[in-house]
């Protein structure tokens, strides 16, 4: 059966055939809930049990700011891969993969409508105690056991093979790692940033850093990487966190997916001027922002530790030294990619709700020169931190 | 057609229908000079025109010290595919590819024999003058046409995908990043060596550093590598020189390849104790021989830069300071990997004509010895070395 895009009758009827929760005669309904930019995101429920669950379908092209150009449908097969894999280390994190069609590039999966969207949560001021625990369990399992450090390391190479994932790195590369530091037409800057922006494309030091980081993001084929895990890919409630859309996935640099959540939440940081009530409400939720980084750094470092000394595949490996070194270096760089982050977030093509949706123009402006000097000082500074406390230091000292 | 190894009257046939400069009746004769290790190698000879190919056809295993394992014969594949592409960057430096048999896993190519190998040249107290210059351009040309600086970015992930070279770098990790630093069954130490081997074995700066190494190794996906670039691989004259068997092409660091060459140079360094008649016709060899890495350093990294100015894909990439620290670290890592190679070549498996064929046992000892000192000296001080001087300084100072 060649591809084709469902329509909600259409999706309605493949759940019903394919879900393996409803029955033949059902009373279902569907409703389409994607954006619609890059894929169908369709949710279809039995009106009488109330089970559902989510269909979604990638789109043979991508829609952004009214253009459109083609996408390789291969993304959707990619997804579900990654979805399996996360699935064997960390059920309890993702969403149930229930079908994966590759002619339909469709993936059937576990409804997560009781959840919140994370951005929108930390914009409304909630405060997620089992955040921490739980992304940290994330990261540390999926990234350890797909390294060389945690997986045998001649299948590896076939797990790279299987992961090329050319074009949606090309939009991480694009719009994180280069338009945001030069005048590249997809930036998206207003006018008054426009001064505080030009500075930052004429910092020599920054820009070299931003080089060395889109290297490693090109060539270092570390560990099977979520790639895309903004605040916006995760479903959380007080007592649950759900990673989602890992349609990015490849293999990079491990750091890399540490960095989309510091920067996110940092993102929030920034932008929390323009929500909280209070001059005290700010700093009072902004120490809870720095204290979840605090704590999912604590807590990764432990964990994936943990599994080094625990499923370590490699002898040479073992080394103390080299273990405390290449835990360094991943700190170092996810604070430099987290600025990264926090630039392209205010610069580049997509904005952030955190951030553009403050309705106070000189709020907004502040929020956004502050995340630029934030993501600035990472960037520059990022390979000297020695541990949590001088990265966070970091923020704090140019927090105004 | 399936896989059959060809016996010399198959060759001979075989040769005289795709080699293209055979007349149908012409008195064709055929040796085969392979070390049948690997792979089986004909050389196939018109014997009134004296006109010659060589026929290369991996076996199916690989055989080391009696024992025999099964090994993929897609590396002819990218054998064949490596040899095509380092043509397009640099034709008059590796022979000529002049078909390829899939079924067959054959490869028909220029024949060398007016060239002599290089490791057996510089054994005998050969000098080759262009050498530097040849291996240079080589280096260059081929490392930077395929990395992310040189060729787009998105193509270079398919490469990546279609030079997946699992077991041949498996064969890599193991014998020069694992075994030779642990008391490992494939290694190969002699009585006298083991209370000099023993002390590496506890260094443990020395492992955290080659743990580094190894990770390099393992994750960075710079360039298209020939992956064994070693004087055994390399065919020379005078005038002329020819880089052979890319069996190992893969994508990794870009340092690896330049590595091997310096550690092959150092390792003839070493073993020149053995060979030379006087202790100046040592002193005065060994200069030679530092003076050659000098030169391949020197303009390697002048033809690498000045690749990069002119044909740079990556505009953050054109970061002056950026370009320094990467072409530093190319030197670093360069003379970190060639001390693993140094190690290696004494205390694992595979040993080196340049050392090992050393008659008097007690200077073979004392040569070996200096290359574990010079190895292990270039491992642990690698990461300081601020340019080529420095390097050579570290070699000379631990000469006795």
């Amino acid at each position: 059966m060649a591809y084709y895009a469902l329509n909600t009758e259409q999706a309605k009827e493949y759940a019903r055939q394919h879900a393996g929760i409803f029955h033949a005669n059902a009373n279902l309904e569907c409703n389409e809930i994607g954006d619609g930019n890059l894929n169908l995101v369709f949710i279809v429920r039995d009106t009488a049990t109330n089970a559902s669950v989510i269909l979604k379908q990638a789109l043979p092209y991508a829609k952004v700011v009214g253009e459109s150009w083609p996408l390789t449908l291969d993304r959707a097969r990619i997804e579900s891969d990654a979805l399996a894999y996360q699935a064997t280390r960390c059920p309890q994190l993702v969403p149930q993969l229930i079908a994966f069609d590759r002619e339909l590039s469709l993936i059937v999966m576990e409804d997560l409508s009781d959840h919140t969207i994370m951005r929108k949560g930390l914009i409304t001021g909630e405060r997620y105690p089992l955040f921490a625990e739980h992304i940290s369990t994330f990261l540390a399992e999926t990234l350890f056991f797909s390294s060389d450090l945690g997986m045998d390391q001649q299948q590896k190479k076939w797990k790279v093979q299987q992961f090329i994932n050319v074009e949606l790195c090309k939009i991480t590369e694009d719009l994180i790692f280069d338009h945001p530091f030069r005048d590249a037409e997809t930036n998206n800057i207003s006018e008054s940033l426009q001064p505080t922006v030009q500075t930052l494309w004429q910092d020599e030091q920054l820009l070299a850093e931003v080089a060395g980081l889109r290297e490693l993001f090109l060539t270092k084929a570390e560990a099977l990487l979520h790639g895309d895990l903004h605040t916006g890919s995760i479903f959380i409630r007080q007592d649950s966190t759900k990673v989602i859309d890992p349609e990015f996935a490849f293999y990079g640099p491990i750091a890399f997916d540490i960095a989309k959540v510091y920067g996110n939440l940092l993102l929030n940081y920034a932008g929390q001027l323009g929500w909280q009530p209070s001059a005290e409400a700010l700093t009072d939720y902004r120490a809870y922002l720095l204290q979840t980084i605090r704590e999912i750094s604590e807590q990764f470092e432990a964990k994936f530790v943990a599994l080094w000394l625990a499923h370590g595949v490699d002898p040479i490996a073992k080394s103390t030294i080299y273990q405390e070194r290449y835990m360094t270096r991943l700190l170092q760089q996810a604070f430099g990619f987290a600025g990264c982050v926090l630039i392209r977030r205010v610069v580049g093509l997509a904005k952030v709700a955190d951030i553009e949706q403050i309705s106070d123009a000189s709020k907004r402006l502040e929020a956004q020169k502050l995340a630029l000097t934030i993501g600035s000082a990472l960037i520059k500074q990022h390979r000297q931190f020695d541990n949590i406390e001088e990265a966070l230091a970091a923020v704090v000292a140019v927090t105004r």
